[in-house]
């Protein structure tokens, strides 16, 4: 389905670990709709990940990053401009990582350092991302920035633990960055809130499967996949949506605004069953 | 900017009045991006409006259709199918009006025989759509409806009136039918919660400038215009966005979101000002 | 757990059938609390229900209203002035009916002069009792009106039908008058979501049984019950919330911000074993 | 308007610094409905506040505790269930500050250490606190725990910088643990969202006559003070209110929910004049 939806535009990816990741499909699909980018994860899973293959096929540099570091994200910014010749268009943060939830600690029984690692992987840095670009001016006017989250934000969800609380955390900062980065830049930031999808990261989460059904029963549309999503952060990324910012728009088939679906009455149904 | 994001679409386009109008340049925008439309709206609004002059220009023909009458909705949707040639991939819904507006009725002195009409031409209409549409089959699996509301749906603006409550009901059928479309056959329905804009129906609502420009100022990207709105349609109908629904997505240049913004306030302390 | 939190106060309560009506409840609690009240209902509820038993009890009288007719309202709200002796400090509604759910009308093949009648009966006759008694100014400085809702206006819920829309046009009317009323005589108006409730009209929409039991296991607490709601009622009347206003309270044992609690995971796991 | 709402229960009041604040209020109106409470604050606030005075006049101990010591809210917990002989049924968490806020430092440009101050104090204090009195089961079955924000957590004021992301994390935690504690032990948290209100606290944000000006206008109702607040707090502490849970409440004269209200408009027109 590729058009030329992001001709001439310039982006950085976060988070490419593998090809089950959202990040993958996203850079994948901006490429084949024109996009030149850079890759960027952790220095971690640039070692360990597949990433290296995803650059050499889509021909795109990878620049290892920490981003909780300020200073990997000053290095990833210029060094990044330089590469593609140019501001940066777009963004693309798909970073998310709870030491409680891998360490299986209970929401009641949170280890504190931990709550601050989760914190500042999945939500601080999303700040610090957008402080680094705003005092390079390193986003072209007009630029659009994309963070992925979950709903866990609005609603809680048993499992999701403190990981909830770093995805409200995030969708705040889109909202008080995005005011002053739209008003001084026209820089738009968004979140985009995705249906449980079967990556690596997402199926760490306690009891994925069981809320994968859920989700895929409750949803009218059926859950959205990591395709699904990297098309919607095309049109985020695209002039399309340029007046389209500090929201947080739902790629869940319809789960956010499903109180009761028949298909999920029907399973449910079946647990009283003998 | 035209990619070809609509290639092979059919669609049904309801309340081009006249050159200012959203759904006029939406009508302009799905055609350049490769789709083949049928015009409709009210008798009355044929008659005495420009659409004739679209309909030219766009090779798309019209059929007056009163959209509260379901007889004329069943007309519209199987003549539109013949006319097109298979089944309706999308449809905008940019339909409102309020006889308790227009007569300047006040919010506490409400014409309840306005009120109905109020909820019919600019809410009910959506369910009978959709209502008829389905019991035809005529939206094709997968295809898309939008409908375009206001903010005044969540949040009371003074003069607004009863609008606010039929945009409030549109949302809502929205949802209803967006779960049960989408369960049984793909459909996706979501609403555009757009800027104030200056059209012929927007101006009519009391206070009109004076609000524009508090949005305006309030806005961290500015308004959305009736370009940035048809853009914004046309992603909603393209393939893009195929797990979204059921949405109420503000195209409002942040406005939804922001409490005081730096412009604003700035303006706002000139009130005290002698 | 009477206090005196209604002393000296006078009120009207809409839509007492039965002694598991909610607005049951909240008449025997405001008057344990210390107020005079007055009970209405429809002509044919009054006849056919046990409203005489509960205003002998409370030594409350009642006056037969249709809530859709402007010409009742008006002669309620003059009456019941009368009656208690100066003006009203609160105001419960608590009406709702769909004659499609009541025949079994999908949300697909809706009857439309059924929907006229839902959305006249569960939500127009908020807006006539409120514009009736403000042109009156029946409603005492500070004085407080509840209307009852369901989490169906924010989310589809299989079965609920145009109920679900009723409800959202409900809480619009909150918002809109609210705002107006308020700024003029201090009148706050709000909705209580309530969790699903035993009582005639919330059982006769289908699979009601159902929802109960979903709803019970994801709410932390537990689903709230009628005596809950009437609780909540007074102290929504009584001068310690004097400031809110237009808000939608969920009463709900969390309900409404739980996505999956462990109670209902526990249960939904039983449906996939044999 | 004191009845006996909080008789026979027990509390821990965090954040009563001086007559202004709310926390102060709360104190007082809990004690004259019948409750004992012990009051509590950080070691410096302790010692350079009016707190002893408060302690005298209400005859209720003090107990210094830093709200981010884990080690120091194990102590006050288990001292105040000594002191007031039981379990503590309500607790209310007023506490919120922002170095970054405090040293001017523009969203930005934020400080990270300082914005780490930020989350810890306005709102991980909060999770600690629960933790540890979930461990300790120093809560009574039915407890109720509130804990105060601001609006800035859904929508940007300029100005509030970090601390709206605090307030965002707060309500999160609200969500997430008034989930589990509801579920094992019957506990209710919920958050209510204050008006802008004339405190040591509220008016160190910068704007804030503005802002203060702007609300009132905007709000139907005028602005919530600290007494209101208060009372509403004691409503949420009561038995009145059971089932509620894990939601944000707004005590703001009905400003969340006004888009334009008529004297904010009269104010902003006069902007224009000369």
């Amino acid at each position: 389905m590729a058009n030329q939806l992001l001709a001439g535009k310039k982006g950085i990816i976060f988070g490419a670990l593998n090809s089950k990741s959202i990040a993958w499909k996203v850079a994948e699909k901006a490429v084949a709709e024109g996009a030149q980018i850079v890759l960027t994860n952790a220095p971690i899973a640039v070692r360990m990940g597949e990433i290296q293959e995803l650059s050499t096929k889509l021909n795109a540099p990878v620049i290892a990053a920490d981003a909780t570091s300020v200073e990997d994200l000053e290095n990833l910014f210029s060094e990044a401009q330089k590469m593609l010749g140019g501001k940066i268009d777009f963004v693309l943060h798909s970073i998310g990582m709870s030491p409680n939830v891998r360490k299986e600690r209970s929401y009641d029984d949170l280890n504190y350092d931990f709550l601050s690692k989760t914190l500042d992987i999945s939500a601080i840095s999303f700040h610090k991302m957008l402080q680094v670009a705003k005092k390079q001016d390193a986003i072209a006017q007009g630029g659009s920035v994309v963070a992925l989250t979950y709903i866990a934000a609005q609603r809680t969800f048993v499992g999701y633990s403190d990981m909830a609380d770093a995805k409200a955390l995030l969708e705040s900062i889109t909202r008080s960055f995005g005011c002053i980065y739209g008003q001084e830049k026209g820089v738009r930031i968004n979140t985009i809130s995705q249906s449980p999808t079967m990556t690596t990261a997402g199926s760490g989460v306690g009891g994925f499967n069981l809320f994968f059904d859920v989700a895929e029963k409750m949803s009218p549309l059926g859950n959205a996949d990591a395709d699904d999503c990297a098309d919607y952060c095309v049109v985020m990324f695209s002039d399309y949506t340029r007046k389209v910012t500090m929201q947080n728009l739902y790629n869940d088939g319809g789960f956010s605004n499903t109180g009761m679906s028949l298909d999920a009455m029907n399973q449910y149904m079946k647990s009283f069953e003998k």
